[in-house]
């Protein structure tokens, strides 16, 4: 990441966060106990802001100035929050259609679903505070500008988001190969939606898995492999933007 | 691409290419005329293999040994001759699916490009013999192996590839925004079908796209650029695959 996002010191640090200032990342010295420790770690768990420890020497590495025990990587974007934005887009008369992102932590796959995103007109990209791709200048190179477009919502949890979403009459779709995975085309996506994405690795947490409402699987003609992570979500996108337009919803 | 996939010298070289060996492409020194030239200038054009005049030096640094004025890269694929696979898609009783890339150079999308054609049953990826991405150790990786499995053929041209294909009863589909284009899921892919990509940033050639029997684009919400082309070569694939499934074809 570019060091021009980089600002460090107690004061401009916590100023920035209190401002809601797009923060990526806090990084905070390793020891230092009492007031300042209470401050950022409760500042963070506020703001939905990652807060890592690390040995001062890092800290020195980065800064290569005073940095007090403090430094903070300033986000490319500026998230939003997912309890603002769905009762804005029932408001609006729209049916939300949402990608929420599991574990998926390549910076060009993660840039290229929110490009996807973005030419369905999904509404918002839902990512987890830790775990996630940071939204940096790669993401936004993958995504072909589209991460400055598509709203971003960070939570702090995507099982409590799975959970708020369903009793907020979102239906939670899995993307999946699993014993009830229905094909993706059978499932109705003209619902309000939200769209979950496992990474190519681990797939979608079990946990999640078994919260979501359904369970889908694109149809492969043959037992290779599986798509590409950023394919198959444009292939969900698409599907979902499908039925839509044929529905006229 | 890895030096261990290098052969050279005047022999080697054309012995190679003689017994039907993957060849990815030729190297001729610049200034080499008579006999030699003529022969692997003949060789070249028999076998469908691009040839590229390069001075000395070139081969001096490629070789670091006595390369007689010729070396070539041997391919990690075997390409096949289209001519020879349509012919026994029809007799296996198979409704052709290919995919022909027009000016794909990125390795990372023509691997991922594979991918996605491998896992929907796509039965061939065509590629021109110049202007291609090469099927190296990288297009393997993004390919999470694919380019081992699916057939690739090689075409002198493409022009005559769709004309030829179009002779022989398969549909051309060409993906594109132009004025005649139709929304995807509008066109009928359950027929023999050619789906035709361009590049992301030239798009498919003018000419190509006025030889093409449909035109189609995938509906955008946005007037945000587009699809990454591998994104959307996995869009169009699954939409041929959603439309043949649906049909029982």
């Amino acid at each position: 990441m570019a060091d021009s996002n980089l600002i460090y010191g107690h004061h401009p640090v916590a100023e920035a966060i209190r401002a809601g200032k797009p923060v990526e990342k806090v990084f905070f010295q390793q020891g230092i106990r009492g007031d300042m420790e209470k401050e950022f770690r409760h500042l963070a768990k506020e703001h939905n802001i990652p807060l890592q420890v690390v040995p001062r020497e890092k800290l020195n590495k980065m800064t290569r100035s005073n940095h007090q025990g403090v430094a903070a990587y300033l986000s490319l974007v500026a998230f939003q929050s997912l309890e603002d934005v769905l009762p804005f887009l029932y408001e609006q008369g729209e049916t939300p259609l949402l990608v929420l992102l599991d574990g998926i932590t390549d910076v060009r796959n993660f840039g290229a679903i929110c490009r996807s995103a973005e030419c369905t007109g999904a509404h918002a990209v839902v990512i987890a505070q830790s775990g996630a791709a940071p939204a940096n200048e790669e993401a936004m190179k993958a995504s072909a500008g589209a991460l400055a477009r598509i709203r971003l919502c960070r939570v702090r949890s995507l099982f409590s988001a799975v959970e708020w979403l369903q009793e907020s009459g979102v239906q939670v779709v899995a993307t999946a190969l699993a014993e009830r995975s229905v094909r993706l085309f059978d499932a109705d996506l003209t619902l309000p939606t939200a769209i979950l994405m496992g990474s190519e690795g681990e797939g979608v947490h079990p946990k999640l898995l078994k919260m979501a409402d359904k369970v889908v699987k694109i149809p492969q003609a043959t037992d290779f492999d599986s798509f590409n992570v950023s394919v198959a979500a444009g292939i969900v996108l698409y599907e979902a933007s499908r039925q839509r337009l044929t529905a006229g919803v």
